[in-house]
């Protein structure tokens, strides 16, 4: 609860509205929180900021098996909603390392992404609809889940994303899809990220939609884990299939593949899952990266996103700026590399603490974050904004483009009582 | 051109900047046009309007094979697009029968569906980035074309979908896919619209992702088209596969499928392509139906769309509401059952001409629109708002949805001098 002066844990739609209203009369800022698993402060409360917890708003509204979809409350758990998914024979696509904390309006909030956006897309593109409580405690809802509608502006995708600072989500409608008839997993080992690339390209012509994920880990990042399935390379990738059809002919087309990369070259040495129960432990091991890391002292977090084209030159560009302005520092680096997106973390030299390493820590986003601008990415893929990005966007976004999104924030929330400070800095005259 | 005033036609997008801040002077209201297949009324420009052409503004900026992307600007032509991502064995997944005239700039600005809308999504869905000129006449420019990116507010969708009315898109960024290695059609005749409803959900779980559309067409409908490949029943449902896989192998899948389908008389007979002509010619039949209205006479159109399990009961319902209320009228149902959406059409009874039964229109449009509601569904699914459905959105739409709509016209165009009249009604006042 960070330092809140006052916990709100409101249980129905009506108990937000009415305090939401009851703070706005009082003049007090308000901060939504979920799981808290956010990765950039934007759900820690400051003194003088209530808090706002969405976590006992938390039924299952409506599992429709026709339309394939599911109508939640904010404060569910991601896991118990795909779970809830499972029990009707149905996939929630919605996953990520969090998926035991997070809740689905955190999700909706930061547009979360995760180890499925290459098949599935980002927690946006499962959404039908939503219920919002605005800063003035009005509701607007648009919970009928259609696949299609087209009433007027999108005010849905504009909530989504905006962490936040533009309204209270307090339900949703996900969309769901029929429940794999097989699904398994490749661990392959390579010489280079553009081979990685390559392994890529190809898998998407082959394999198609079956390919549902695909994790790219640098050496750095496979010795922080184990049980290894092949031993540590210069690269790892973890692929995912799914399918509706059977198991044995999916395999069988995926193990032809992979005789043909290993027969090129592409890589070195693969690995198929041959039970759901390796399947998982491919995936454990992946998801383990992030509290490996903890426990290995931990690490400055850069969430980016490239053009896939760009990726292995940019990594090659940026490890050599590294090693010439912070001589010892260790990237770690791994990601949703299906999505041009990579988590670029680097660590301290040996022997330094993370508290030393991080007063460089300007300067190293500045070498990264340069970088990343040189070759059109972004310094924000996935984990949103919040506070810790704030000052980033202001520094480097669009200006035009900024003050579009001011000018929205003084609409929907002219008092700036929905987190402030985060996402966008204290509101800013927007021209002549 | 409609009744405008003036027609510019910019080829660049600083010609487009200039013009805008050239009419801001002035004070005279824009109406942006890409190809004029709306409709809505939108894109026709009023007296006193100033029209502004994107169609010359035609370039194809960039492909990109391994990012899977195309960069191309507003006026571009759906096809061409097509075309372009052919030639290099990728597939640009928006498809409608407008296509061959439609702008790619159009499509995003009424977030177009189409025929492929259940495996790729709307036009939305589908776009990566966008460059924008504002009402100030500034641009506001994203086309980094990451599948990942969150730097602030959602501004992109939010353009996206506003039909002119909140900003000028000059260009776009829109995924492409693999072109897919065998694709067929079936034509398959059923005795109700619930069995068509068994119909998809049996087909997504089967053939899952490789189902790539899902139309619907009532006997009315099938009567209008020729040559048939099977004898009119009282529903037709085409439906298409596409996938990375060989041919021969999918059609199996395709052909078993069916045959339980016809063991389980879930459907009364069915028919499979057997060649790439055979396959156009069903979609051409299906894509003909628009036109063949028109050389009958001409009739109401409604582009609604519901949840999916409601639909067989309003379509009863609907039929019988009318029936009662206007004798005679003549229900031509179709659509893209898949995503729930119907184009609901009625043709005048026989002998009345359309102009005489279009007298009617307000009354048919509420007998029509109360049901929809009362299912939950929309009365505008994918062809948008503009000056046809403005009243209708003032009137049905959710108070507070409307407000914050209104707010955002206002702050993204205060002088409201894009698109007027469209969309959203004169600006309202929107509470104390
Ligand atoms: C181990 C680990 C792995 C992770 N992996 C991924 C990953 O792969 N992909 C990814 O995208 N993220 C990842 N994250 C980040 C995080 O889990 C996600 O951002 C998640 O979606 C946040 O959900 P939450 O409920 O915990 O939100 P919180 O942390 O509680 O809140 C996040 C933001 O959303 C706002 N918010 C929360 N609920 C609401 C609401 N109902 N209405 C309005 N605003 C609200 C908060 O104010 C805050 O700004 C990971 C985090 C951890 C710890
Ligand atoms: C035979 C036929 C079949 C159709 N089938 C479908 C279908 O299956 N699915 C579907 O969704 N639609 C369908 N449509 C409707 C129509 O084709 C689509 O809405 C199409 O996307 C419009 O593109 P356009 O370039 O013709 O736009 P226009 O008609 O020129 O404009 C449409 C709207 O967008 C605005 N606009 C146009 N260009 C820009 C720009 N660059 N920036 C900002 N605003 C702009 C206009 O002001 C107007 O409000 C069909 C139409 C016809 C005639």
């Amino acid at each position: 609860m960070g330092q809140a002066d006052l916990v709100l844990r409101p249980r129905t739609r009506s108990e937000v509205q009415a305090m939401v209203r009851a703070t706005a009369r009082m003049g007090l800022p308000l901060v939504a929180q979920g799981g808290a698993t956010g990765l950039v402060g934007g759900a820690t409360a400051q003194r003088g900021e209530v808090l706002l917890s969405l976590k006992r708003l938390n039924q299952i509204r409506q599992l429709d098996t026709v339309g394939l979809s599911v109508t939640a409350e904010a404060g569910c758990i991601l896991a118990d909603l795909q779970r809830a998914a499972a029990e009707k024979n149905l996939l929630m696509p919605l996953s990520l390392a969090a998926e035991g904390s997070c809740t689905l309006g955190g999700n909706l909030a930061t547009n979360a992404g995760g180890t499925q956006v290459l098949r599935w897309g980002n927690a946006r593109d499962l959404c039908l609809g939503l219920e919002v409580v605005t800063a003035d405690g009005d509701c607007w809802s648009d919970l009928d889940g259609l696949r299609k509608d087209h009433r007027g502006l999108n005010l849905r995708d504009l909530f989504i994303g905006s962490e936040g600072t533009l309204g209270i989500i307090t339900a949703a409608v996900m969309k769901l899809a029929p429940a794999p008839r097989s699904r398994m997993a490749a661990w392959v080992t390579l010489d280079s990220l553009a081979q990685a690339l390559d392994l890529l390209c190809s898998a998407r012509t082959v394999l198609g939609d079956a390919l549902s994920g695909f994790e790219v880990m640098g050496e750095a990042a496979q010795t922080l884990i184990a049980p290894l399935p092949l031993p540590v390379a210069p690269w790892a990738v973890l692929l995912e299939l799914s399918s509706p059809r059977d198991e044995a002919p999916v395999r069988e087309d995926l193990v032809a593949w992979l005789g043909q990369m290993l027969e090129r070259a592409w890589v070195r040495e693969a690995c198929v899952s041959h039970s759901l129960a390796q399947f998982q432990a491919f995936w454990a091991l992946r998801e383990s990266i992030p509290g490996a890391q903890t426990r290995a002292g931990g690490n400055l977090k850069h969430d980016i996103s490239l053009p896939l084209r760009c990726i292995p030159q940019f990594v090659h560009e940026c490890e050599a700026a590294l090693a010439q302005h912070f001589p010892g520092a260790r990237p770690v680096v791994f990601g949703h590399l299906g999505d041009g997106n990579l988590h670029y973390n680097i660590a301290p030299p040996e022997g330094q603490t993370l508290a030393t390493f991080s007063a460089q820590e300007p300067l190293i986003n500045r070498v990264i974050f340069d970088l990343v601008a040189k070759h059109q990415g972004s310094f924000s893929a996935e984990h949103g904004i919040g506070r810790l990005r704030a000052e980033e966007l202001a520094h480097r976004g669009n200006s035009t483009g900024l003050a579009l999104m001011h000018r929205i924030k003084r609409a929907l929330d002219p008092q700036n009582r929905l987190n402030p400070g985060r996402v966008l800095l204290a509101s800013r005259p927007d021209g002549p």
